[in-house]
């Protein structure tokens, strides 16, 4: 996806109520820095992770990345900064949000705007004919941060992209269809994907009477009927864009039309409304394609076919989609993509046609830490299966022999870091971390040879032989599961 | 740890040719950046990673995670770059090596030079009372890269430290088992860990009759020992830091020594080359309670006693250990850390003890692409089980929806993203990326409602019905492991 569309993903996921054209001011430095050198904090528009939160971050990261594995994706890295000539002329009026290295001596760099550019300058820079990756990483931003909106400086992006030359419409599936896993398994609730086609889009402004050099600048505007009602829009159009207004009305008839795929596909054809035009036959046949094959892959009724969705900037070449949340409480958009087969070729001397989408992860992260306030429910932030406690003195040589023994077979356990700790607290630790079992140690098991085995859920004890005992609690454990 | 020494870690870890006391240099400006506007490279001493090299870290990765997790341990992210002040003052000469960010108003920031300072920040920002946290991350260094060598200026530390007031020794053992089982686990062959104590050095220092205020400046030069021989760094005692002759002489009675744990423990003790000094004596105390631990963890056979390990700088309290390879083509340090119970106290109004280590991930890497290299070993990229192969025209959409049910079962899934794809393309794809299983399907399956599913392996092919062929394919792929 390109740079531009990227870039106004991450706007509309993060920063749903927040100026877009924020504009960049001289920043009072911090008043602590006289005083305290060692200001205790964070920079501005950045933060710490804890425990808690990097939990929910890790199960979102993996479930995203089971899915792209799941259809066969690899992954790359690139540096977190490039030479800032590889930025320079990508992001328009953004470039002003792009952070810079000081310049120490040597080259002059920048840190990653997003992972568009690299990728794109990777594909080329390595001559990469066809590639199926995913990148998860961070990006920066020099925008104004609302940190209480999720709006930050630095932030996580979830990319996928397939580029190489392949047959119409196929790739383009199959992303839909990883958008649809994805949402779903992640479970922000009910979503609906707005799709359209760049070259429709364009005919339809053909056959408005949409001037040619004046397509970019319709379709921008076109892009705002999300946030804004046509009235404004239509405004926009004819009064700061200088297009006639009876233009305006014929392109307002194209983009109130949206529907489920078949039957809005159905409508445009019986209607006639693009016949007059090669390219909206075109851009029609490659959607009907399209279509098939979401049915073939049974996502079709997660897809709405809406005329009005733009995809603001100018890199998309071919489909695009948007998917946004639709639960009452959760509007707005949570990934988006499209077909860009010129980016590549910016870098390189050979283009590369490719389609790709960014889920919004980082709204993703909100919402699940909310439920997570919501129902009250208790993170578990490590994975202990046991904790190994001492009922009486001296004993602490036993715990790390049977601490051993249970890491030897590969379960999770923990101990107190006492010679000669209290039960209460070593029993506080595992019910306050969720740990499952707890083995139980004391002068008792010692004599007898064996080890008390508490489930913590239910307060049932049993005693085990102490000898081959990693077996026991390896079924145990099987069976909580 | 502390981080003078996880820097010295890497160091010694990543650049063990090349000359430490690197001076910073004017880089030129390259030649190609003014007549190629996009120079088609990453900035000096970064690079990208492939979807092989991807694998193998991922690989790494998840077994080193493991291991901390196995013990309880949680993960925090902190910012990539911290508030210069936060840096500053903490890396003594190489802080030249510092990458800043330019000034473009506001805070003045830096990128992160390793994860020990942030740590120590974090811990003392968020008032954490105990904490064990692993922290895997790219960490930034403006040095004179040397990429043949595995030397960047973006790198991976692997870090794990254990804050909290405990007992003594109990948490420095479980450090000291965790780098066991992660060297075991990842394979890089055989190793020994260095250990000593820091309080036993100054103790030894202080009855050779070093000066106080000569402790840490020949604590250096003790430090040297693993690279230079005994001779020079007696000179550099004497001739450099103006230490007399016969001093040193004593210093190099304690420092050639090393050995198991508990036999050199009581050569010190039978010989009682320390007992005049109450803190030599209570350090052996201590180490002779961490060897006992040690041995009840089952690791005392890895653990070389060694007087001579000093650990470079100043903020180690306690114990200090290095493990190095022992292979003949493998030398150098893979592993480090200590005790340091000060550094925090740096950062907050309270001190937190802390113990902890750093791996060295980028050496790991290193010695495993050599393996796969060495042994012609082909990587796998991606985790495709099933490749669904088309033999017939026209089976685009059954291919589809063969892939969905199998994605729908969560079984990883591939096809050719064709309409009409010949058949031995579609095979080599399989084969390339050494998938398992390929569905072959073609009009005799289509007749017959059912499917082809061949072993990639032995070519054995078997017939299965279409309906619920996903339970089938899934008995399949387990019993190919």
């Amino acid at each position: 996806m390109s740079s531009s569309n990227l870039e106004q993903v991450t706007k509309e996921v993060e920063k749903m109520e927040v100026n877009p054209a924020a504009v960049e001011k001289k920043e009072k430095a911090p008043k602590e820095k006289k005083n305290n050198p060692r200001a205790l904090k964070t920079p501005k528009g950045t933060q710490d992770y804890n425990p808690s939160q990097m939990t929910i971050r890790e199960q979102v990261f993996d479930t995203i990345k089971q899915v792209f594995k799941r259809h066969g994706a690899v992954t790359i890295e690139t540096p977190v900064f490039e030479l800032k000539d590889t930025l320079t002329g990508k992001y328009g009026e953004d470039s002003k949000l792009i952070y810079d290295l000081a310049d120490q001596g040597g080259e002059i760099c920048s840190l990653r705007y997003d992972l568009t550019v690299p990728f794109a300058r990777y594909v080329a820079m390595n001559r990469v004919q066809n590639i199926k990756r995913y990148h998860i990483a961070r990006v920066y931003r020099r925008d104004n941060p609302v940190m209480t909106k999720g709006r930050f400086r630095e932030f996580y992006q979830c990319d996928f992209d397939i580029a190489g030359e392949y047959d119409v419409m196929v790739p383009d599936a199959e992303c839909l269809r990883i958008i649809c896993e994805i949402l779903d398994q992640v479970k922000v609730g009910k979503y609906v994907i707005k799709l359209n086609h760049r070259k429709l889009l364009d005919a339809i402004f053909a056959i408005c009477g949409v001037p040619a050099d004046k397509f970019r600048t319709i379709c921008s505007a076109v892009d705002k009927l999300d946030k804004s009602p046509w009235d404004e829009v239509r405004k926009e159009m004819v009064e700061v864009k200088g297009l006639d207004g009876a233009i305006a009305d014929k392109i307002e008839e194209f983009v109130k039309l949206s529907g489920p795929p078949f039957e809005l596909l159905e409508k445009l054809r019986t209607s006639g409304m693009c016949d007059s035009n090669k390219d909206a036959v075109d851009a029609l046949a490659q959607l009907e394609t399209l279509f098939g094959y979401l049915e073939a892959l049974g996502c079709t009724e997660r897809i709405l076919f809406d005329l009005s969705l733009a995809r603001g900037l100018d890199y998309y070449t071919g489909i695009i989609y948007e998917a946004v949340l639709t639960q009452q409480d959760r509007v707005g958009s949570i990934a988006a993509g499209g077909r860009y087969d010129g980016l590549v070729g910016m870098y390189g001397k050979k283009d590369v046609p490719a389609v790709g989408f960014s889920i919004g992860i980082e709204r993703i992260f909100t919402i699940l830490e909310e439920e997570y306030t919501k129902n009250k429910l208790k993170i578990r932030e490590n994975q202990t299966q046991v904790y190994v406690v001492q009922m009486d003195k001296e004993l602490l040589k036993d715990r790390l022999k049977i601490c051993s023994e249970l890491w030897n077979a590969g379960i999770n356990a923990e101990f107190a870091y006492k010679v000669n700790p209290k039960v209460a607290p070593q029993l506080n630790s595992a019910n306050e971390s969720l740990t499952p079992l707890t083995i139980l140690i004391g002068k008792t098991e010692i004599e007898t040879n064996t080890l008390s085995v508490k489930n913590m859920k239910d307060s049932k004890q049993i005693s085990i032989p102490r000898e081959n005992f990693t077996e026991k609690i390896k079924e145990l454990l099987n069976n909580l599961n």
